[in-house]
């Protein structure tokens, strides 16, 4: 992982990119390569999606990432500890007794 | 890496979630995750989002992971080996003598 | 408004396209073609987008009412009072008193 | 139409919010709104959607019009002329002998 995060970011230093990487242009980034990847799957059923593009569904699942990982290394932050924090808030806001086989938010819980 | 895999995926799997999660809903979803966290920087700069939403923005991050995540483990694809795959496509894309210091794309080069 | 609808119904018709047009895949276009506006804007200011990327701002835009209008004469939602109710509706929730010359959301309102 | 946009406009003058308007944000405000529109579509059938968000999906297919309409408005760009010079794009790239019945992409015709 470290040494993923080292591997995209000599990418763009290599190539004098970190002056264009505001971190509003990588939020914006992160939603048009969402964008790409949904692409994928439109007037298509999962199954049909995966047969017919797999290949641009993987590259466009690490251009999310990517963009995802720089924008965390421009603010500093871990990437396992942002998803294990996060998952911490989730369990709390969706417990076991009132999540479990529901696809309920839990905005909607009563 | 591996040990936050296992526990993104325990997490849906104790609620009995993954009946719901159709590669394209999950591919949907990485997208509404994308706009949850560029809403972030609606109307502002890049310093006044950071300053007045830092909190939501890490959530965001977060959450764009996550559903990626499981959109990768899903597709029994390796998170590191997907974005090392990618890295090396874009620096096909992008050699450094076209690329350093420009943002032009590379379907604009000649 | 009412001839342009029309249009975009012919268009879809004479090619036998309406069997594609589930709700869901129309809704996910809107927001692919919303990105690819949005991709206008990437790395740039809206001056340098609109001196640049001009043209393709315009279909950009076009594309997303088209899926939008389609959406909408399926639904058998008339534009106009669509977006005329909506109007009504953000009146209520953002009163000029509260926000005159603010950005704030009517959810940050005390 | 032009009462429609004249609504619009008048509802952001009288709060001041021109000022914030800037393209770039307009622009990704409609990659937002579609997507809070997809959300109601996120783990569902279109058919479950409707039954269960038809209020919702008809607020945020208003909002993405709105948001598109500000943007084509602050350009001077006339909708219905948008939309009908897109449609005859649409036409030369789909000629009826090779698009009718068939999703696949102009890109992929050979």
């Amino acid at each position: 992982m470290r040494d993923t995060m080292k591997e995209i970011n000599h990418f763009r230093e290599e190539r004098d990119w970190r002056k264009f990487h505001k971190l509003k242009d990588l939020a914006l980034s992160v939603s048009i390569e969402a964008a790409e990847l949904l692409e994928n799957f439109q007037w298509k059923t999962s199954e049909e999606a995966i047969q017919e593009n797999f290949d641009n569904i993987q590259d466009e699942i690490a251009d999310v990432l990517i963009y995802s990982y720089m924008l965390a290394s421009d603010l500093n932050l871990d990437i396992d500890t942002l998803i294990l924090n996060k998952l911490e808030k989730n369990k709390r806001k969706y417990p076991l007794e009132k999540s479990k086989g529901s696809k309920q938010k839990y905005t909607e819980y009563n």
